[in-house]
């Protein structure tokens, strides 16, 4: 029986998705080769990184002017990357810290210039999204996290910036997840290893004109202009991960798209923060205007319950309900691939305790 | 029917590998979820990390002192990696340029400090191996690239240098395929995908004696103190790509190890040369005493069999026999999981033209 996976990331995969990428392991594409031996410039890799962009392009609207990538080092080395490739020597950034990988993302980025922290919602550790925040022109760019996985949060309305500040944004853990504006963006990063695909590479989508005017010499594996100029294949690119994100995003478009996945995301969100709010033995962890539909955070109010409820929901085959090690209590990741009948399994659990 | 693989990287990787690589994508330890889709934190996850590092260390010989990490990112991350962890500010390097790989570890460690090229074998094609080289005493380090895939020249006696100057070797194209005295490295790296899995994760293998002594503060993510920290776990590893190496050095150690592997890479090697130099239709590319045993570079002295030669190859089953774009001419990469019966029936193709 496949377990209901609630794991933070990397996490669940649509079974589709898993079935062929099991297969393509072994031979691919009927060529009697494993996907994972072939050159990563034959004709049959790079149909598949070019879907892998085309179906990116396609599911998020991306106007014309963007570059989508398929690069390696996850979300940590975009941290830096970011700072690299649009802060400018002696220039300044604002970001917002939302926890953890806000936090990260802060600490690489004062290596490289001055950052101003324009809001944080430290402290009540990390529970709501700081809002109305007005961030000064001369920022080169403002940075936030769209969703926070550890305390589970997000950002319902994206900050707004002057039209010569840059907008970007970590989205790792919840993009292709709902409909936005992607236009509004100049650089959009996310690991694969929530909504995407399996851990091992990150997608990077830039808008062209904004590159190039830093004024640094930048290494070139941390250029986007260069992995841009060879098409993000100007290394070796991670073969297995980028495969299986272009089969989830195959997926997503097959069913429906953003709007599809969305209300079915709506729909998971709904019933279980209805359960949380609903039963007395439950709380929710983050404020209510900005609870994530992603990553829901609760916990016990009855401590002395917890060996019960951890038995039911391990009984009921639920995986990786634990919350992160700096929160406690639970959290229930419930991702694209993730679907209703699981959540209605948590729930049921939770209702019968 | 499997093909005869003889592609240059990604390459051909051991059946049993690829079996059980395909069922762990599936279910992963009987437990009913995909390996691609639980924690990296997981206890079953984490033993695969460990156990990779242990078998590196094992197979290698490893002294005390050592860490040997699974990165990402590829050589050419390493190529600057390697610059801002070792190179001093204000430092110098020796390098030797033995074709396109060295050439680009140069170009990145010139964005760091002053680079010396202690020898150059660009004067014919890159068609031999520099000797004789008197490495400066006042050199942070000589990096060198071991095997080169696309000219097919590989190092048979390794560079020496002074107590005070550091040993770095990419050896991306034949670790594992030979014996030899790791502990004359300071730093040894290699991209996964010709001797050790698929694409998509780096083994870095470092001293941890000569680290931290640059005075450069260093990007988190470039950082191997915190790689090395972290135990490869500062951010989500590369999950499959790990998995996979594991299995592949598992495979070696179950079969003998360098010990076995490497008698099989030289008659491999060997019935291949032997052919190239006894049959007047062909010629080797590189300087007989610098010949590769990993990728067997050579043309057709007579052009007009061409079409003929690619036909039969061919039909024999062979695959990824043609040479490098900037080098032409055919290269048969025999890497490990390369069988001795793949070379023959390469052998005979050529011996019946």
């Amino acid at each position: 029986m496949k377990k209901h996976n609630f794991s933070a990331g990397p996490s669940i995969l649509p079974k589709e998705v898993l079935n062929q990428a099991s297969k393509a392991v072994l031979n691919f594409n009927k060529k009697d080769l494993s996907l994972i031996e072939i050159s990563h410039r034959s004709k049959d890799f790079v149909e598949v990184m070019e879907k892998a962009q085309r179906l990116v392009k396609e599911l998020l609207n991306l106007p014309m002017g963007y570059s989508v990538l398929f690069l390696q080092g996850g979300a940590s080395t975009q941290f830096l990357m970011s700072s690299l490739n649009l802060l400018k020597t002696n220039g300044s950034a604002a970001y917002i810290n939302t926890g953890t990988w806000s936090e990260k993302a802060i600490k690489e980025a004062e290596k490289f210039g001055k950052v101003t922290i324009l809001g944080s919602s430290k402290d009540r550790n990390f529970s709501y999204i700081p809002k109305k925040l007005n961030c000064p022109k001369e920022m080169n760019y403002l940075h936030f996290t769209s969703n926070n996985t550890i305390f589970g949060t997000q950002f319902h309305d994206f900050p707004k910036v002057h039209s010569n500040t840059l907008l970007v944004c970590d989205m790792s853990s919840d993009i292709f997840s709902r409909k936005f504006d992607a236009s509004k963006f100049d650089l959009i990063y996310a690991g694969a290893q929530k909504n995407m695909g399996p851990a091992g590479t990150t997608l990077v989508i830039v808008k062209n004109e904004v590159l190039q005017k830093t004024g640094r010499d930048i290494p070139s594996m941390l250029d986007y202009s260069i992995h841009i100029k060879k098409d993000s294949m100007f290394n070796t690119p991670p073969v297995f991960p980028v495969y299986v994100s272009m089969l989830t995003l195959e997926w997503l478009q097959n069913n429906g798209g953003i709007e599809w996945i969305e209300e079915i995301n709506k729909q998971k969100a709904s019933i279980l923060y209805n359960e949380i709010d609903e039963n007395p033995l439950f709380q929710g962890v983050a404020s209510k205007e900005d609870r994530s539909k992603m990553n829901v955070t609760f916990i016990l109010t009855d401590k002395s319950k917890e060996k019960e409820f951890d038995l039911a929901w391990n009984h009921a085959g639920i995986n990786g309900l634990k919350g992160h090690r700096s929160v406690g209590g639970y959290r229930a990741s419930i991702y694209n691939a993730l679907p209703l009948s699981s959540v209605k399994v948590l729930v049921d659990v939770m209702h019968n305790l």
